[in-house]
């Protein structure tokens, strides 16, 4: 039966069977955004990296190279997870190698899942209009903050089990949970965000901005797919509605 | 700082610096519930085990023996988790040996903590009570179920740290979403839960007189805690507010 599940860190992932699933990874602040946002200006594809020393053997080649961990660009990178390092100007046709905190592992932990897919509120609609057309389980995996809980991915995970929640009626507890939360914040995501503990430390980062410009919704049309190790803007989906 | 956080499951507690904190077991869907319930009733202590096996090597003896897995009493032993099982008649001065699918796990993973105790809608002030004047961090440790995350842990821990607000500000993201989460819940938990993949496989083994009974609040005044390896009714608090 199908079914979708919300998988509140990647530290939980291995609960789940995720073989004949689309795993939805998200990592809303910053670098499920920033990606959906980078392959929609036209980047070529975002190699995601586990480690800074993988991102940075692809030096000296042809590659904008991208690190961020604890919130910062790692000295000697081009440049971090904030999306206004992803605009068209900087990235169209470009290949970018990435490695960040929390979204790139969640990414590299979910390598067993028939599709892996990016989520933002930059993309809602796009993804789920994907997601519907694909009449597959879906697992939405929140990158969270070092194995923890955050609310930011909690309540866009939130968001997509609400649009869904017409043709899936199954949906785990975390699904459930993290719908309503999503019911009591959608009018004011900011706001609601405030109170968290992730938007504090964010705050010290001086990122407001890119806080802001993360829950805007659908201004991206593109859906970042992973193929041969690289992200890159989903091939046209068929009538059959597969890929 | 002290600070009140909810770990969700078991499985990210190694997450979790305890040493100095008092971890809280929750699991009311039924094991913290029946211990809390059992404790208030007279039991002289419950030893809780991790397996099966472990709580037969007290056969024979003066003690109680109760085990559950997957909802229901395993064949063989005096009973499971029902808190219908753990009234005053049936426990008062007994000792009791009690393996579960999930509560008595979170128990075991916890033992590095300063001091764990057991909380449940049915001793909640008592509990928040005792919080209050030990002054110490607190981590809300919900069981869910086998790793995962479930609902109704997370509303009871979302009712502790609406309690505990007012003095401890420093609230992780998870006990934000989990305060907000129990007031929308709190005027109809029981309607809330429904919702719950747990609710329906619960509802299938036919206990809904067991959830009911575990959704009310207050009618239990003591606190158990793990002494020398048993739960016990805990000792009278000094003034100083320190055990």
């Amino acid at each position: 039966m199908r079914k979708i599940e919300v998988c509140f860190t990647p530290a939980l992932l291995p609960l789940y069977d995720i073989t004949d699933s689309i795993v939805v990874i998200i990592d809303i602040l910053r670098a499920s955004s920033s990606i959906c946002y980078g392959i929609d200006n036209g980047a070529e594809g975002i190699i995601p990296v586990a480690t800074v020393e993988e991102c940075m053997e692809y030096g000296g080649g042809d590659f904008l190279l991208a690190a961020e961990r604890e919130g910062c660009v790692v000295e000697g990178f081009d440049f971090g997870n904030s999306p206004f390092s992803y605009t068209a100007e900087k990235v169209k046709g470009k290949k970018i190698v990435l490695t960040t905190t929390n979204g790139t592992q969640a990414l590299h932990e979910s390598l067993r899942a028939d599709k892996i897919i990016i989520g933002s509120f930059l993309n809602k609609s796009a993804l789920c209009d994907f997601l519907h057309r694909q009449q597959q389980s879906v697992l939405l995996l929140c990158a969270g903050w070092k194995g923890m809980f955050n609310l930011e991915d909690m309540l866009f995970a939130g968001a997509v089990v609400n649009q869904l929640r017409d043709e899936i009626k199954n949906v785990d507890d975390s699904g459930i949970a993290a719908e309503e939360l999503y019911l009591l914040a959608k009018d004011d995501l900011r706001g609601f965000l405030r109170k968290s503990s992730h938007s504090i430390r964010l705050e010290k980062l001086n990122i407001e901005e890119d806080i802001c410009f993360c829950l805007q919704t659908d201004i991206c049309t593109s859906v970042p797919i992973l193929e041969n190790g690289a992200l890159r803007k989903m091939a046209e989906v068929s009538k059959s509605g597969r890929l």
